[in-house]
């Protein structure tokens, strides 16, 4: 192999992490930018390149990269741009071009998928859908995204874009979304959502909290995580919330495509059973009888950064 | 080709049809017994089985049928069962293994995919989504069933039952469904659920409508569209509702797979634009705006009945 490493990029809401990954999946160097420090595209695909290029060198791997891969929110796999995608600046409200970019910028072939399908895809070469032919990744983080794989292929959908179970309307007349509608699945349960939710109990449950302890800076899902710890009731009811609306969500979600496991990725995923719980009796209260106790509910194997950059990174070996 | 011919075998809640059918989906011959007259599934089974020998026989096809294809309600493609179907008394709270008496009796090898998979497969064959890898079946009848088509494979899911979005839920606390569970969108846009919203609106709306003459006998989603053809105003809101309430679960479900097209099928969706128009709208509104305009409804164009029954043929050239 002469070209034997690739580069895969997971682009976040809040970070964009570039790294050199090798055929088996080892990362051999990353570095990353602000996703959220630009608000022009021109200015975010200069220093992403720039990122890359620096990041080439610094691992002594020129000339023997063989292509790039990258996850992003609202990507279309079939033009290689990112098209409006609501939590990202640069981003809104028009089709950046990035494969396209890439190439000109580096030399280098570039295609990407949406940074939830680029997650399942990670999953299922290194992590906990191994062998599964039928699962949803649900990532919870800034957004809430999915990668919907069915019969052992992404569910990718006529336009390149399908998968967007973050919003999915799940409450009529909701909560506000960045997209513009109202009520979507990713005002309740990504990690802004929580916060949302941390914000309407403490102003409304009069019960005290370690949370009302904190002033100063805003309350982040990590501050409700850890109030939960130490047996808070408001931290675990604002989880129990959380938990019930995704639950309920899955359940409907499974009567689509039956999957065998649905595996939840990303910061939120992190507060483990205060989440899990809630979800699981959401999920079995609300499912259908034909699937009640088939589908099973589980987190990530792969560490929160490397599935989505090892799922992006394995597009680089695609590339034509 | 020594064996030309095979069996379609369409169970919907109503008729179960029969028919032999030639390699390019011509009808020879069909026959059909009362899905609703048996209680036990053995009594069912025998009917359908000597239906099923009496045809061959009628049709002049003996010794040169290559196998059976079934449609029908919860029918798992992977066991060959019937599995808790909710609308048919035979197969409620039990797995009936149709496949298996049907090799049985017959001699012919068989299989069993649910009534809107079949009809997805005969749609993709011979109807409106030729040449299509991504759509979705939506049938309206006396339940709703879906067949989800993705990459231009069933999206079967791991256990074989994927695709029942009849059963998403989609109010909380809604109608009582058949399920047993509340808010189902069968409850709400299958020929009964328009039906219960024809009550509740009659009941609860004091303007005149020719509905109101109908006694004696249950109404008809037939009635209302003919009232909705005389301009009835009660008869339109009807169709306003349903309409509104299956737009705004499709829009959900273009998140899901973003199909090129969704399309409708079975008794209802012969209200036509009665329909389609609420549906549209009600689309519109709530597609989230990546896929807005995209995804083409219409109406299957195929007669029916011959719909389900050919998608169901078509799975006996695939028997063993």
């Amino acid at each position: 192999m002469n070209k034997p490493y690739v580069i895969g990029i997971d682009i976040g809401g809040t970070n964009s992490v570039v790294a050199v990954v090798d055929a088996r999946g080892n990362i051999l160097g990353s570095d990353k930018i602000k996703t959220k420090d630009y608000t022009e595209a021109k200015a975010y695909t200069d220093a992403l390149c720039k990122c890359v290029v620096g990041l080439i060198k610094s691992t002594g791997v020129e000339g023997r990269v063989n292509g790039v891969g990258v996850g992003a929110p609202n990507a279309n796999f079939h033009t290689g741009s990112i098209e409006n995608a609501v939590n990202i600046p640069w981003a809104m409200g028009q089709k950046v071009p990035l494969a396209a970019i890439i190439k000109k910028e580096t030399g280098l072939s570039c295609l990407l998928t949406n940074d939830a399908n680029a997650a399942a895809l990670g999953e299922m070469m290194y992590g906990a859908a191994r062998g599964i032919k039928d699962f949803i990744m649900i990532t919870l983080g800034t957004g809430v995204g999915s990668g919907i794989v069915s019969n052992g292929q992404l569910v990718c959908g006529h336009d390149g874009m399908a998968g967007e179970l973050g919003h999915v309307i799940v409450e009529k007349n909701g909560r506000l979304c960045g997209c513009g509608r109202k009520g979507c699945l990713e005002t309740y349960t990504s990690a802004t959502g929580v916060m949302r939710t941390a914000t309407e109990i403490l102003a409304t449950d009069e019960r005290p909290s370690l949370l009302r302890e904190i002033t100063g800076r805003p309350l982040t899902s990590k501050d409700v995580f850890e109030a939960a710890q130490k047996g808070d009731t408001l931290a675990i009811e604002i989880f129990n919330f959380t938990g019930r609306v995704l639950g309920e969500a899955l359940a409907n979600f499974v009567a689509f495509s039956s999957p065998e496991k649905i595996i939840l990725f990303g910061g939120l995923s992190g507060a483990g059973d205060f989440l899990l719980k809630p979800i699981r009796a959401a999920m079995d209260e609300n499912m259908l009888f034909v699937y009640k106790g088939k589908t099973e509910l589980c987190l990530s194997e792969l560490k929160e950064a490397d599935s989505a950059l090892l799922g992006a990174s394995a597009l680089g070996w695609e590339v034509k």
